[in-house]
């Protein structure tokens, strides 16, 4: 019997254990799901003859090595700053990982520790990094087979609320980690257009958003994503004069985000005295200047971002709750541990609502040996919840981590070292299982034309 | 014979490694530095019988806890990033450490650990932190003393070229590693005004300075320092109404670099490509948005800011050399090293200058059983570096955490446990011996007004 063991049980991984545990009968598995809330991870296990849960702490190292000591694969679902932790652990006790978080420098380094122990360290398997990274990967290798080059990559990721649901003035909900959301561009972005880099500090990166129609879902915006310069190797896109991978929101999300964030509120690391008994009002002040003090908290706050006290930011702002004087009962010690709280109450899924996915690449190839042809693909993945059962994130985050794992532990994957999913050995079949269950990218060519892109 | 391992030689060792070799001979001890330089290592510890030097790269498992194993206490100057990793080893193999570097988090929660392993991890003794927390806390427990408490706490700190050393338009010098200033405020600042909580993020840090007058300098400014909120714990202030740590500079420095900040220069996350062979012309236009281009890159930068063309700010920035059109020659990958390399060629002391540190407290005490009465002090350090010798900040940074070393290596310090030298065990004897060297404050009572606080 080989050992699976699923770090983390939150909310983008229930379609993921069901899969595996699904199949764990006849590949002969058994899976433990591990998480810190031991009950919600028992709940995932749901009495499975082939699983099992346990509690996990991650800075328990006693647990931690008793754990990975016989696991053959870890999925790693942990947050981002446990990657390189997890991935080291595997190395040490040999245990092949699969991950749908990005890789940072710490996971690549171990390429060469991962090849000697003989494990595969894959990140970036899921769906955005994931999917978005294998289909580009596959049209790359199209376009290349074809003697051609890409002369201008343009790629969007998205979840968000379907477009007929109606939500929130922002349209915009969370079914997983909402620090993902808060911190999200905390390092700020960088992406190159036509030839030149450009940087965006994080102070600035929610005000470059442009716009974006999407086939089916008409207009969204986009906003830069983290650094886009970092997929040209990756990809190996050496002649690519415009490399951009953007998110996607409905319009308005992204002047909304900008404010909170010139305000200062996405703050891990400064600790605010008695959080719990504050008011949303109380700790908004916090971020206004002494010298605003004396008129209503609405309008400084308007004043001190040079918007409009009427208009639609602070309508947004004003249905967050942010000038709420409640006590807000938040759990935590930061500024962002009360965004995280707000963001999980206000921009819930509603239960008859269903979330979408959605993955675009506008791809520019240039043919030169086929008489200096040029031709633009725009290729669009979406994919849909089921109102009140498993949401579009966890299905398409989940799926490709689950059919990587299920590779590895039947031998199918002869990789090793730190790897993220562009091998066609490992991408071919993922995308094969994908559009087995319906989840395909529908492509059309259109003429060459320039994509819209940031200012 | 007791180990003694100095992990860090960089520019603020010089004066600690002699000292500890100085007093070798007489203890019984031997000093190990150890370096990623290791020739800068070995040029410290300069063929002294009670010394040796070795290669130090802190990532490298085996050579660290080789290195760590023999030591009975590690004076841990390294970044602050490694803070938590040498504590704990400090934890696992029984020795002591001496830091100068803030006591994060992570380094605060080992105090059970160290307890249970009869070992003393003490934090922040350095100058700032460090001289600054000793004196603050020697005069707090004089105030409770008499029966008074704190009502206001205001403290200053630098390091700064002496008030007669004309160096440069921005009046700055670093004889220290570049990174603590090109990166300093990254998490934003936080203190106490009236009662009131303010929270001011990175991008706005600069802009909240406020004009100080410092005893035989003269007109400074200062900006808010990191987390002041933090440090009423610390000392015990629960009634204090104003808290507030503060950096000082010559006035100018912050109107400068908050707009090297909002441009977004300090950015340790996103990798340039071929960063060597450009030159700062091409990394200031990455900032730019594209729809600026067209007219000169100096006039566009202005433009884009909403500063002047031709005032103070723009003329720093281009002393700094940030619109030249040469290439660089930058080690590094980030605008974060390309920040370093160019502080470090542009901030260098001049060989015939000398630096000046200071700190500064304003502190106002009430005593309600002596007739209501209040009184404010203001206590001064101040203290300068030998033109070509040994600098103020080498000796202020380096001789506390000597000294420290120097007790825990007699026993004459019985604590164990995560600490910051708020003990008059810890302090008493460390300030007694810088007095002795003649590195004293100034205190005189002042008219009880309110202080100079940040709008």
């Amino acid at each position: 019997m080989k050992n699976i063991l699923v770090l983390g049980a939150g909310q983008s991984t229930p379609y993921l254990i069901t899969y595996l545990l699904e199949q764990a009968e006849e590949n002969d598995w058994f899976v433990t799901v591990a998480d810190r809330d031991e009950e919600l991870a028992t709940e995932r296990v749901d009495d499975h003859s082939r699983g099992s849960s346990s509690f996990f702490e991650v800075n328990d190292l006693m647990l931690r090595a008793t754990l990975m000591r016989k696991a053959d694969l870890v999925v790693n679902l942990l947050p981002a700053q446990f990657q390189p932790l997890i991935a080291e652990d595997c190395v040490e006790h040999q245990a092949h990982m699969v991950s749908a978080s990005y890789r940072d420098e710490r996971v690549r380094s171990l390429d060469h520790d991962a090849h000697r122990a003989g494990v595969l360290l894959l990140s970036e398997t899921g769906l955005d990094p994931g999917i978005d990274i294998m289909s580009a990967m596959e049209i790359i290798h199209g376009i290349r087979a074809k003697g051609g080059y890409v002369e201008s990559f343009v790629s969007y990721g998205s979840g968000v609320p379907a477009p007929e649901v109606d939500v929130n003035p922002l349209r915009y909900c969370i079914t997983w980690n909402p620090r993902n959301v808060v911190m999200s561009a905390e390092h700020g972005a960088q992406y190159l257009v036509d030839g030149k880099v450009k940087i965006v500090p994080w102070h600035n990166v929610f005000q470059r958003s442009w716009p974006v129609d999407v086939d089916g879902v008409g207009a969204m915006e986009a906003y830069p994503n983290r650094d886009s310069l970092s997929y040209l190797k990756v990809f190996h896109l050496e002649r690519c004069q415009t490399m951009i991978r953007g998110t996607l929101r409905y319009p308005g999300w992204s002047e909304t985000w900008a404010q909170i964030v010139r305000l200062g509120l996405p703050n891990e690391h400064l600790r605010i005295p008695n959080l719990a008994q504050r008011s949303w009002a109380e700790i908004v002040e916090m971020f206004l200047p002494r010298a605003t003090s004396g008129s209503r908290l609405e309008g400084r706050i308007a004043n001190f971002l040079g918007i409009s006290a009427t208009g639609r930011i602070m309508e947004n702002l004003r249905w967050l709750g942010l000038f709420s004087e409640e006590p807000a009962g938040i759990q935590g010690e930061t500024a962002a541990d009360a965004m995280i709280h707000l963001l999980r109450q206000k921009l819930a899924l509603p239960a008859n609502g269903r979330d979408m996915v959605a993955i675009v690449h506008e791809i520019v190839a240039h043919y030169p040996d086929d008489y200096d042809r040029r031709e633009k693909v725009i290729s669009t993945f979406k994919h849909f919840g089921m109102p009140g059962g498993v949401t579009a994130m966890a299905k398409t985050v989940g799926l490709p981590a689950a059919i990587a794992a299920k590779l590895i532990m039947r031998n199918e994957l002869p990789l090793t070292g730190s790897h993220i999913p562009t091998h066609e050995l490992v991408y071919g079949p993922i995308l094969r299982e994908l559009a087995s269950e319906g989840m395909e990218f529908e492509e059309r060519s259109v003429p060459v034309e320039k994509s819209v892109v940031p200012t």
